[in-house]
């Protein structure tokens, strides 16, 4: 199963596509970053990103979709902006008909580490090993966007992503 | 110069069109609300809207947009879903090549009454005697949206939209 985690951001929206075929198999096939101009108006930005996302999902053509959720904890301006972006990321999955899945960070702490507190470095270490790269994954927004990919995957073969629908209203 | 206002939100997102023609002439061409599924999920709830907004767009037909500016004083949940569907109204704009200004509420109670701290009721009054109605627009998002949309076209007339374009790194 093609799963394409995203980590959502204005300036950096970080993507990752896993072929995902049970809990110990899933190559990354795809990852990188979609960056928008910083000095340009945000509704020019957010139009960069809807456009540039669109690529993506034509040339990646996930089967579902895994984005993480915002966590207000630092910079509430940044996090307006960033969840300004996820709005546009949410459209662009869901005008291909696309299921997505939201995991706040310390669940996908918590599904690939069993530690919801896990640190960033564990959590990148994990998803090399997981997706049997030489190196961790970099940009970190690529390797977030694996994380949230990998989790998709785990929630899957656990049968827990859909009880995860129906307590968050997703359909189907 | 026909100004489209926009309240943004998830579930209600407020929308008034004006036909400025000077500071003391103005009036009110269409205003209500678009409203998306309570208990539908949020990337259709964002789809939903996207599509409203297109349709209030080929029908209102603005040559400008003012948006309200995000300001987070209560429920920081609640201001996600508000970022997020903030993020769909930009879009919308900038995809229309629409020029997009954005004021925040202090600035929208400071232009209309000389006072950033006016309340919601001294503004819906001002809105009403402004556009010549003989009742305050309602509902509230709407009567917003038509606020934004004044001062607007207030700070067209002061030549003050310039002066903030630059300041905000909008564009032309």
């Amino acid at each position: 199963m093609k799963i394409l985690g995203i980590d959502p951001g204005l300036g950096r929206c970080g993507f990752g596509l896993i072929d995902a075929v049970n809990r110990s198999g899933a190559k990354a096939l795809d990852y990188g970053v979609v960056t928008t101009t910083v000095d340009a108006p945000l509704p020019a930005r957010l139009k960069e990103l809807y456009d540039s996302l669109n690529e993506v999902f034509d040339q990646t053509q996930p089967e579902v979709v895994a984005v993480e959720k915002l966590f207000f904890s630092k910079n509430i301006t940044t996090g307006i902006a960033v969840a300004e972006a996820r709005g546009i990321v949410l459209l662009v999955a869901e005008q291909r008909g696309l299921l997505v899945y939201e995991y706040s960070p310390n669940e996908i702490k918590k599904t690939l580490t069993g530690y919801g507190a896990a640190e960033k470095g564990q959590i990148q270490e994990m998803v090399r090993v997981h997706l049997g790269l030489d190196k961790k994954p970099r940009p970190d927004d690529a390797a977030d966007a694996l994380a949230a990919a990998i989790t998709c995957s785990f929630l899957y073969e656990y049968g827990q992503n859909d009880e995860y629908k129906f307590s968050n209203n997703r359909r189907k």
